[in-house]
């Protein structure tokens, strides 16, 4: 950050460090605050002498957690609340959220005949997180998703019309917006903020934390104005938090240099499934401000992504069904590598030890029978699946070695034929086939980054927990910035449970704060 | 932190603060400098008015990382050294540590004929660490640990005599001190260092860092005369480096609160196989002043230890020897629940999945076979071992249910003479026999923190980053309070290589900081 492109004459650092002390009253700064920290993004100790803005509470990030903060602190008597998105649209990753939604003991599931308690989410989270979760946020969400469902329903009529299941889950209880998006709940939470006067400010991005005398979170110094991803852009401004700050800034899977600290085999190489702005410069200026960050190494990778499309994209889709019916391929061999039913984990780290990408093919029995045809098509149609009339015209184009290949798909349809792989024990599906059909369909699979589960401490109030292992007064944090909630693997559909839940939690308790002054 | 207890009248931290800004005559505090952060432990950013002490180069801790770095410090031209050690006595956790050192390319490999490189133990380090090493780190050790040993060797005087194997190891590289332990590493070391004119203070806590207004740390608040645990103990003094602090002060295996943030499963019902001073107080207090944490929840735990001695005891020397042997039973049930050649982490995983100790035990041929006496007769004497004259005896003594239990080891011994576990899949060695004959010997089993994989993160100088990503200036790290080094999991005898490799280069390159003024 460079203050002096904003007030060049009065709140240059360098000019306000080689002054320090004594100069006060020349660099703007009010006296009786705390000076400046130096340094890139360091907490911001020094209160400004005018704040620009001042709201009761400030929310950072407008995804699912950060709105319904926003509409809660409102509800709950902030006189006035603020949402800050540094990127030029609202919605945040939340808007390309596939739009499950997990929860328990709810009409569609009792329209379904599922049998579900809270108590068994929150043994199936436990087992997913490899028992990391911090048990009383697990805890928060297998108790609370009913009731966040519902009012996503009955306050901001979002509609859930089909009962979907996700791997690692003991029943059913991914409930399916209508229009199989988060944008179903992410557009009414925002008409909904916007109905009762929240305000709404993007190309807003965190710089740094104010903190007063005693440790609370006062304010933020932010750039307005700004043009993601140029540091420079926009112009600084201070914005007062007279109640709290509240988080809901999302993960980190487009930060590179940070996500490579944290597992150092997720180079640029590794595109992710998120949008551009999920970086983790809110998060680092928190840690910066003495908030802990926890389990920032479980970082989630989907092996089923294609490094040919941008995103999530279609291949996922094409990916997926095929396990169990078609043949998972090192081009470099010819040769299959690793069990294509194994987990998501132990996918994406058999592929990444390739070194390069995977192929995943089938014929068109496996093929027209897994695969819905708008995925089929989509990645036809943007080159990242290729359809072939011969096994020879497939290893030609990924340049696999065609003999190699043949005689491996021999075995695995020796396996398909015996429902048992000798090689690597995937699961064979009762009605797969011999792979031998033609034509048949290929693409190419390198993982994408998907989810960040660590972030900061939070307790079940949502407070952010310090490196004092104490809450850092006057800030709070919901969704994916948040770690500790889904330990080792978040499963499938529990982000909007997460989001929703603690979002409200943390609204609700920053309204209750006594104002400072 | 009470400053209350130290300097009543000027500076009481609540006083300081009523009359902030204007009153830094009065508190004693130097103006120019920058006032103190608020709040128990968190970075002083005021420079005191007098510093206590002044050195070139202070070093926190005395095991093997932070001696080596005074010891590298001094011969590098820091005009005075101190280290600074919060126990009563030196050594830390190294002079419990087994004394296995790992280096790669030794006379005594050579002797022996092992075959080995470097690139191999780095490959080695990668595949237990899961891939998520730092690259750099792990490979500065694997082509370090050579020459590191060699310095013990020529340099110290120290003796290794016999080469011994870890699992995870390609080959036989982990050299036994001659007394089969790290005091003779510590002890060699600390001679050295009073030699070459190195201060060692024990009884001396860091409370907090000070960084100038460039972000340099400068220099230490500390606890002089304290008494561990009691942070009320002891006198504040201020201790200047004038140019550079080295962190060698450990993990934090016995840091209850600390590790079940980052494993909530480490409650206070799990013992730890390091000494007591092995909690985390530097380490926070560095990231309260900026430094950043990696891979703090990788927390290695022992399967192997008793709930009935302290620390490592005998029982692992007894449990190991006998797995692809005897049998791990769950008392509750009288039968086996995980297989007992599993890996360290999924067996401790599974004995804390059952919520009680397990036992495990052999018959007097495994045993005799297996367990040196030494081991044997310590357990036996202090009673974490126990011997029983009838499977019968042994099912009362630990209230399993007495039909079950045999009913189990009959399952055992016929799995045992075909040398297949048709249950849990569990190694058993060609020589293994039935358990069938008395005496049997039984111990329960209930997992231990044994090492804490995460810390600060280090570049290959060994220079701690912050949360903006960049070096602190001042500021170094080596052994177990620097994280990244080993990943997910630290291969057996790679600690103290890692530790003497990096408290090496922290104290030459500390040495070679410009003093500040």
């Amino acid at each position: 950050m460079k203050i002096d492109h904003v007030t060049p004459k009065t709140l240059s650092r360098r000019g306000f460090l080689k002054t320090a002390g004594g100069a006060a009253a020349v660099t703007g700064l009010a006296t009786g605050g705390i000076p400046f920290l130096p340094g890139k993004a360091e907490a911001a100790v020094t209160l400004p002498k005018k704040w620009d803005e001042t709201y009761d509470v400030v929310v950072v990030g407008s995804g699912f957690a950060g709105l319904a903060a926003a509409i809660e602190a409102k509800n709950g008597g902030a006189a006035n609340v603020v949402v800050l998105e540094k990127m030029p649209v609202s919605g945040g990753n939340s808007i390309i959220n596939g739009g499950d939604f997990c929860a328990v003991g709810t009409k569609l599931q009792k329209e379904n005949g599922v049998e579900d308690s809270p108590e068994l989410l929150y043994k199936d989270m436990l087992r997913a997180g490899m028992y990391l979760n911090h048990p009383e946020l697990a805890r928060t969400i297998a108790y609370g998703c009913k009731d966040a469902l519902e009012w996503t329903e009955s306050y901001l009529g979002c509609q859930y019309t089909k009962l979907n299941y996700h791997g690692g889950h003991s029943v059913k209880r991914s409930h399916g917006t209508v229009n199989q998006s988060g944008s179903e709940v992410v557009k009414k939470e925002l008409a909904k903020a916007e109905e009762i006067g929240v305000k709404i400010q993007t190309r807003t991005k965190v710089v740094r934390f104010f903190k007063d005398k005693d440790g609370r979170v006062v304010g933020l110094e932010v750039r307005k104005g700004y043009k993601f991803p140029d540091d420079n852009s926009g112009k600084t401004a201070f914005i007062k938090a007279g109640k709290a700050v509240v988080l809901g800034s999302g993960g980190f899977s487009n930060d590179v240099a940070l996500r490579q600290i944290h597992d150092p085999r997720l180079t640029d190489k590794l595109g992710s499934t998120n949008q551009p702005g999920a970086t983790g410069e809110a998060l680092l200026a928190a840690c910066l401000s003495g908030a802990m960050d926890v389990q920032m190494d479980w970082i989630q990778l989907g092996p089923w992504t294609s490094p040919d499309e941008k995103g999530f994209g279609y291949v996922p889709l094409f990916c997926e069904p095929l396990v169990g019916y078609g043949l998972m391929i090192n081009p470099k061999t010819g040769k299959r590598f690793f069990k294509e039913t194994g987990n998501r984990k132990e996918r994406a780290d058999a592929i990444l030890l390739l070194g390069n990408p995977a192929i995943i093919l089938g014929d068109s029995y496996a093929v027209n029978k897994q695969v819905v045809p708008h995925a089929l098509n989509g990645g036809l149609k943007n080159g990242s699946i290729k359809k072939f009339d011969t096994l020879e015209d497939l290893a030609k184009a990924y340049d696999i070695p065609v003999e190699a290949l043949k005689e491996q798909i021999a075995r695995w349809n020796s396996f398909v034929e015996k429902k048992k792989d000798d090689d690597l024990d995937c699961m064979i599906f009762e009605d797969a086939r011999p792979t031998v059909e033609a034509p048949f369909y290929a693409a190419r699979l390198w993982p994408k980054v998907h989810h960040t589960m660590g972030g900061l401490v939070i307790n079940k109030e949502a407070q952010v927990i310090g490196f004092d292992l104490k809450p850092v007064k006057g800030l709070y944090a919901a969704g994916e910035v948040a770690g500790g909630v889904h330990g080792a693997v978040r499963l499938g559909s529990v982000a909007m449970a997460d989001c929703i839940v603690f979002g409200r939690i943390a609204g609700a308790n920053a309204a209750k704060e006594k104002a400072w002054s």
